[in-house]
C-alpha cells in the first residue's frame, strides 16, 4: 500500500504573500494518478492574487502555482496515458466532477458540478485527495494528479519555456479556437503581457494577420519579432482612428479597469472582443447601443479544457511556439522578488522557477 | 419620362410626435425601382424614439415607419425580381454602399460604406433620392425603393400581420442564424413584446425549448399560445435560481436600463445573451469577470440584411408565423392614441395601420 508523499515547496506565509519554505505531503499514489517530479514552475499574475487574498480568504501556508512541468516518477496502475520518464504537465486545475455538460464536452474549466473545476491550489478539498483539505500548487519539489487531469508534453518541450503554455498559453488558444478564428483574419492583440505575447505568436502561427495595441511604443520591435505585423500605440488617437473598424477580432488581456470603446470601435461589423483580464468591475460597454448598431459581441474566455490544453501544446510543439521567460532560482527572495516586478509589470514576459535544478531538497 | 409621385403621409409635425396628415413626393421610378401602393405598416417603438428626436434631432415635418407592405403598382425596366400586382415589403433600410464587406456579405444593417445604410425614415440623403433631402417612412400611401432592398411577399401573407415581421421579425431570425442557434437547444427570452413574442414563435419554429422570463405573472397563457414551454417570473428569487445554468441563448428585448446579471446566471457556460433593445447606458454586466468564469458572451444584434430577410418571410410563411396585431385606422388621432400606448406597454404585441382600407386618399 503506497504511503504519502513528502513535497518541499516555497509558501506564501499569509495574505502578505511572503515566501517561506515549507513541507507538505501529497496525496498517497492512486490508481488513477500520475507522480510527477517538478522540473519548472511558471508565476503567473493569478497566484498573487490568490496568494493576497484579492480573490477571497485563503488558508496559509499556502502553495501556488499552476504552470507545471516535470517527469513522470511513478503512475498508478490504472494508467495507460504515461509511463515513467514521460513529461507531464498540470495547468489551472486537477479534476472536476466529470458528469455536467461541460465536462462531457471537454470544458472542464466550465464544470458545471458540485464545486466546479478543482483548482490547482488553494481550493478546498477532501483530506484526501489534499492532505491539510487544500490544494496545494506547483512552486514545488512533487505533484500527484490524476492522469486524466495531466498533458503530456513532447520531449522537445522539456523546457522551461514551456511550462507557461498550460495557463497562458491555452488562455489563448482556447479562445481562438472556440470563436473560430480563421487563417486571413485580423487579430487585434491588446497588452502585450505574459497572456498577450503568446496571444501574438498563436495568432500568427494560425495565420492571423495580427496588430498589438500597446501604451508603450517601446515595444514594437519585439511585437514584430513575435509575429505581430502592426502595431498601434493605444494612446495616439490617430493611429486609433486609422485602425478604426479593421479587426475580426480583438483579444484583450488587460486586466484592470479600462474603457474598452476605443479597441470596439477597432471592431469590424460582428467582430468580437474576446476578454480574458479579470476585472471585477468595469471595462465593459457602457450599454447595450455600442453592441447593436454594428453587431459587436464581448466574449469571456477562461484557460481551457484538458483535450484542448492537450491540443494547443501539440500545436506549440509543431510549430516551434514558447514563452519567452526569465528564469529563477526556487528560493523565498527569488520568488518574492518576481513576484514584485511582475506587480510592477516589469517582466519580459513570464517567470519561470527552475525547480529541478535549484530546489533545495535537504 | 417618369415624374414625381405624389403621396399622403400620417407625419410627426415636431419632437412632440404628434401626427398630421402632410403631402410629399416620392421620387419618379428610377429603372431599378419599384413603386408600391401600401396596404399596411406597422408601428415600432423605434419610430417613437426617432419622431421624438430622442435619438438625435430631426427636420420636420416626418413621416416614420418601417415595416412596411403594399402591393407592386409600377416597376422599373431594370427590375426582374417584381411584377405590377406582387406584394413587397421594406423594413428598416432602403439602401447601402454595395461595396463594402457587410453588404457583399448580405449584411447591408452593418454597412460602413459612407454614411451606412439608409433608414426607411429620418435619414438625410441627396434630393434625388428623397425629394425633400430626408428619407420618409411607411405611414402613407406609396413608396418607391430599389428593388433590390424590397422583400418578395407570399400572397398567403398578404395580411397586416406580416408588416411586422419586416423589423420585429427579422430582429429575431437574424442572431438566431447568425448565432447557429439549433434544434434543442434552449432558449431564454426575456420581454414578452413586440420583439419578444416574435422570439419565442421564431424560436419555436426552429425547435428551441423556449422559456419566457416576465414580470407579468399574466403573460404566462399567452406565452404558452406561443410556443414557449416554460414560464419563469423574473422577480421570484426562487424561480430565478432555479433557472440557473439553463440556458444556451438568452434573447433580451428589455429596452430600457436593467441589471442583465440574473440572466447572465440563468446561461450555460458559454451561453450567449443576444442585445436587441437599444440602452445608451446600463444592461450590460459589471466587469470582465462575470463573463469570463463560465466563458459567456454578450453579442449586440441589430435587425438583419435583406437576403435573410427574404429568408426570414419565406420560413414565417411556411410555418404560418405572423405576429400578434391591433389594426388600427390611418388617422392622426388613431396613431396618437397608439403611440401613447405604446409608451405604456398596452400593446398586445404590435400596432398595424391599416393603410389601404382608411387612408383618406382625397
Amino acid at each position: 500500500m503506497s504511503s504519502l508523499i513528502p513535497c518541499k515547496t516555497l509558501s506564501a506565509k499569509d495574505a502578505s504573500g511572503k515566501m517561506i519554505r515549507h513541507d507538505i505531503n501529497r496525496r498517497a499514489l492512486g490508481a488513477n494518478d500520475i507522480h510527477i517530479k517538478i522540473s519548472y514552475s511558471g508565476v503567473c499574475h493569478s497566484d498573487i492574487h490568490t496568494a493576497r487574498g484579492e480573490w477571497g480568504p485563503k488558508v496559509y501556508p499556502l502553495c501556488v502555482g499552476h504552470e507545471i512541468l516535470g517527469r513522470v516518477e511513478q503512475v498508478g496502475p490504472n494508467v495507460a496515458s504515461f509511463k515513467v520518464g514521460d513529461i507531464a504537465g498540470v495547468g489551472c486545475f486537477t479534476n472536476s466532477c466529470q458528469h455536467c455538460d461541460e465536462c462531457k464536452e471537454g470544458e472542464e474549466q466550465y464544470c458545471s458540478g458540485e464545486g466546479g473545476m478543482h483548482g490547482t491550489y488553494g481550493s478546498v478539498r477532501p483530506e484526501e485527495l489534499h492532505p491539510g483539505g487544500v490544494s496545494q500548487g506547483g512552486y514545488a519539489s512533487d505533484f500527484v494528479v490524476d492522469a486524466n487531469y495531466a498533458i503530456r508534453i513532447p520531449e522537445k518541450m522539456n523546457v522551461a519555456a514551456c511550462a507557461p503554455l498550460l495557463c497562458a498559453g491555452i488562455t489563448c488558444y482556447s479562445p481562438f479556437k472556440t470563436h473560430n478564428i480563421q487563417a486571413g483574419q485580423s487579430l487585434g492583440v491588446v497588452g502585450l503581457g505574459g497572456l498577450g505575447h503568446m496571444a501574438v505568436k498563436i495568432g500568427n502561427a494560425l495565420g492571423c494577420k495580427v496588430t498589438v495595441f500597446s501604451r508603450s511604443p517601446g515595444k514594437e520591435a519585439l511585437a514584430r519579432e513575435m509575429g505581430a505585423s502592426n502595431f498601434v500605440v493605444s494612446t495616439d488617437e490617430t493611429a486609433m482612428k486609422a485602425a478604426a473598424k479593421t479587426q475580426h477580432f480583438i483579444y484583450n488581456s488587460i486586466a484592470f479597469p479600462h474603457d474598452i470603446q476605443p479597441y470596439l470601435n477597432c471592431l469590424k461589423a460582428r467582430g468580437t472582443i474576446i476578454m480574458v483580464g479579470g476585472v471585477p468591475a468595469g471595462a465593459m460597454p457602457k450599454g447595450s447601443f455600442a453592441l447593436i448598431g454594428r453587431g459587436l459581441r464581448v466574449a469571456g474566455s477562461c484557460i481551457g479544457g484538458i483535450r484542448q490544453t492537450q491540443e494547443m501544446i501539440d500545436f506549440c510543439a509543431e510549430h516551434d511556439l514558447l514563452a519567452e521567460i526569465e528564469l529563477i532560482e526556487a528560493s523565498p527572495e527569488a520568488v518574492d522578488a518576481a513576484w514584485e516586478r511582475c506587480i510592477k509589470s516589469d517582466v519580459k514576459f513570464r517567470f519561470v522557477i527552475d525547480t529541478a535544478n535549484t530546489m533545495k531538497m535537504e
